[in-house]
């Protein structure tokens, strides 16, 4: 009766046992004696915990030698029972009001260790935890970047059904997306299609008609939806699993405007072909060139006035970035979108996305809905 | 056409402007050269906006004396439209890919500046932000404690609807509770009864049926309720607003066992003996210590494992915390829960939650549905 829904099964747990011995290592190699982990996409990369933290500490101390130890208030600890933070693989460390939790780890980890933190803790636990040590706290990036950035076999199983799922939700477009509704009437439509399909939470909800559509980060207001309208949307959020979706679709309220055809089916090309270079050893800023040049190439260069892409996992912005200059090279198992826009000020926008995968030979794409302007009839 | 949802009423924009006059008076008076603040409940507090960051920062800057000046990505200052950050009382500092803002914001500061951050600031951005500053970084709290902690008229308003959408959704437990469902189908019901009565989201669902409520915080899991279980539902959420609701009932599926129908009528009177001895002047801990020693006499000390509540706002969990000890005293215009509760191990919880406010008087529950444990028939 105490099993809990969370409880891994024994292969999620020799995974994520795993995850903690290469960082471990990883740790040692970068010249760090600890990290320090606190609830967040780190945390749950590392051993499954989804739990969240208030102003109570609960860190996770991961030494370059030795244990795991779980420093987390006691009346907390029922709650890590079926998670690997609750097994022998880890040494509890509970703690209760009237304790010093940031002494507790300063003494353990010692003061003088090169110490690390997750990128997601809060000035609350950070500031009051670096007063016990005396070297620089650095951000504990560096070792996790390359062991987060590839996905292994389970985490792309989650991204494609997070795609697939969202995939749905655009398939769905023409029952939301309605001449003379408010842009906020379908973004609360399109809220609870997210869920429907199989997400956990709407993390973004962007709806951006006509003119609003040209401001990339535009999300929704109460402009009402008008015939010729093109409306960018673009949405996402997390699956069970953790993994993000973040998908966008362009779409014309009845016929489109040439010029807008026009220029869209350009920015299909531009991102086809930015899909199409991806394979392994290629460089990102490659990527968001081959997009960046065609558009040029088609006196559209000033219109897309955003980086190409974003890497995507337990977070929906991580690394890689795929922006000009960037020299990080693809490897199998990289994760991120690839979202070429046009951005008309004052007229329209669009944007194609999608999320991809590197595979040994190229790139598996996560959406597969069509990638070109969408035209949806006009009723009545 | 280019309405916002979130447009401030001039009389919200005026209150904002207040609300950053008097934290840079406060930041003067505790020796703080300039609050650096991060998206969350304190800039949320100040403005209004409720944007997120990722990996671009954002920050507004409030000097001790001057301008509020906001360094945000120039992509997103069309967002800021219709809120106090893009008005004539704010400086806007946007920032393009390949700036270092980080160094942008030491500049403008001053290396010998004090700097305070807000606690939800991420080390992501701390970090590299405090290589800037020869003084130790500190945090805002100690500036914005006192000022987010007494609520305006108009966050009590929202504190008032946010109690009784939650309230609403207790009136209807019924509905979901039922023998023979798991806690897992329960939340979800009750996940989407939240949202249905009013909140923008569900923070946080419990269900705690018979030994899974000794655990104070127990989430859900697939245990399947049986008659004579006593379950423990604590569950909230912010409204529109951005004010949380939390509100816990304890329920008996059937008839409850006698012993724990009497802890249970014991641990409303204690409730009720905190709740009354609320008014301005009183310090936080006497509040605890009459929930606690009530309890006490009756022989169930060991029992309440926790402190008594904690102040609640923008921020689930955020000061006053009514807890032993805390000499803290109690004003008008404060928030907080009582939630006492009684936990046997293996056997069954109880826990009974009211988020109350504190007027000149007394206090004003913003709960209000009958407090002790609510019997649920079995059907059939």
């Amino acid at each position: 009766m105490f099993e809990d829904v969370k409880a891994p099964t024994s292969e999620a747990f020799e995974a994520y046992k795993a995850r903690l011995t290469a960082v471990s290592r990883r740790a040692a190699e970068e010249g760090v004696d600890a990290l320090l982990i606190t609830p967040g996409p780190d945390l749950q990369y590392l051993t499954g915990s989804t739990m969240t933290s208030f102003e109570r500490l609960t860190c996770l101390i991961i030494p370059a030698h030795g244990m795991p130890t779980m420093v987390v208030p006691r009346l907390e600890v029922a709650a890590l029972r079926g998670c690997i933070l609750h097994s022998p693989a880890v040494v509890l460390a509970p703690w209760v009001d009237g304790d010093d939790p940031y002494l507790l780890i300063g003494r353990s980890v010692g003061r003088s260790a090169r110490v690390a933190v997750s990128e997601s803790t809060q000035a609350l636990h950070l500031i009051p935890l670096m007063q016990h040590f005396d070297p620089p706290v650095r951000l504990a990036t560096d070792v996790l970047r390359e062991i987060r950035m590839i996905k292994d076999d389970a985490e792309i199983a989650a991204l494609r059904a997070a795609g697939a799922a969202i995939d749905r939700v655009h398939a769905r477009m023409g029952e939301f997306l309605q001449v003379g509704r408010t842009e906020a009437d379908v973004a609360a439509d399109i809220t609870a299609a997210i869920i429907a399909e199989g997400h956990t939470r709407a993390a973004f909800v962007i709806v951006g008609s006509g003119p609003h559509g040209a401001d990339p980060h535009h999300e929704v207001s109460d402009r009402v939806i008008e015939p010729g309208d093109i409306v960018v949307i673009d949405i996402g959020g997390p699956v069970p699993e953790g993994y993000f979706s973040d998908c966008t679709r362009t779409y014309s309220m009845g016929e489109p405007p040439a010029d807008a055809a026009e220029k869209i089916a350009l920015l299909e090309e531009a991102q086809r072909r930015a899909v199409e270079l991806i394979r392994p050893g290629v460089a990102a800023g490659d990527v968001d060139a081959a997009a960046r040049n065609y558009l040029a190439e088609h006196g559209l260069s000033e219109y897309f006035v955003h980086r190409t892409g974003h890497g995507i996992g337990l977070s929906v912005h991580e690394e890689p970035y795929i922006l000009a200059g960037n020299n990080q090279t693809l490897r199998a198992g990289m994760a991120f979108s690839v979202e070429p826009g046009v951005y008309l000020q004052g007229k329209w926008g669009a944007r194609i996305e999608d999320i991809v995968v590197v595979t040994e030979s190229g790139c598996e794409p996560m959406n597969r809905q069509p990638h070109g302007l969408t035209v949806l009839p006009i009723a009545g």
